[in-house]
């Protein structure tokens, strides 16, 4: 579990690096960057930091800051509540990723699978989003994304997010965070 | 009708704001950037300028560029096909702008119905935006917004768009440009 030390840190971080790409956010919204590290305790590799605009119950809009070589594991979004599973988005503001989804592999990846949990990424069909190229992602499709050397932010829309029903293909990885008892 | 000439001013200048407000759109978005004067003639007061990123049958996502002082006139979005009219947050990225919804009307408008139009403009619940600030309007509730004297640039998340269902309080208004027969 990420101690407070180390959320703020990433917060003052992601917060940095919405400044440099020219993205405005509140001084609500700096205190709320969502931090996930998805329960594997290793945020420099794994993980994003996430501010969310909307989340109602017809689309979602949210702003993804990832750090140098981070990367969001391999998910997808399954069907909830009679509804197809979440399609999104997303559009790539400042830096660079690659997006993996099924399809023919790329011979030599440009994105690393985490070391320690390559077994846990099976999807190698490799999309570059520059700042200004967008990609959308079907439904219940298996997708993961790693920045480059310099990190990235992603402009995320979307329908409605339900983060608590996203399948990783990792059985480690907790997408809500546990909350210890008191 | 907007000349070819209109047109292609008004998406020069319309980058020339993004480029400013440091939002990428790629070449091909540059081309499409749409110049809305909503038929009326005058679009230096009334109209805008939309970058499309997505519009699916779940969600859309825009960018919306507003010349200082520009003006979307008021309207509402009624239910299409079954489903609730659209719901739409406004986040402002750049610059400011003055949203009006129905409410308590403000004293002292700072947004100014456009010369010749005031008739057709009946809420002054006054919302002002900048930077980071946000507002979410229902489904079919009329709503107007005008730029500051500097122009502004506002990021549209949406449920699905289907501008040619809006309905505008002037009834000379036309949300789709009437293409002439050859």
């Amino acid at each position: 579990m990420l101690t407070p030390k180390e959320i703020e840190d990433a917060q003052a971080s992601a917060l940095r690096m919405l400044q440099q790409a020219g993205i405005f956010i509140t001084p609500a919204e700096r205190m709320t960057i969502e931090v996930a590290d998805l329960g594997l305790g290793e945020l420099a590799k794994t993980g994003l930091e996430i501010v969310v605009y909307v989340n109602t119950e017809r689309y979602c809009a949210k702003e993804l800051v990832m750090f140098p070589r981070q990367t969001c594991p391999e998910h997808r979004h399954p069907a909830v509540e009679g509804q197809p599973g979440k399609m999104e988005t997303f559009r790539c503001r400042w830096g660079r990723v690659w997006l993996y989804v099924p399809g023919e592999p790329v011979s030599q990846a440009k994105g690393r699978p985490p070391s320690g949990s390559e077994a846990y990424y099976t999807v190698f069909h490799e999309i570059e989003l520059n700042p200004g190229d967008q990609y959308t992602i079907p439904p219940n499709t298996l997708h993961w994304f790693q920045a480059d050397d310099e990190g990235a932010i992603v402009s995320e829309f979307s329908s409605t997010s339900h983060d608590e029903s996203d399948i990783f293909t990792d059985p480690r990885i907790r997408r809500i965070p546990e909350v210890p008892e008191p």
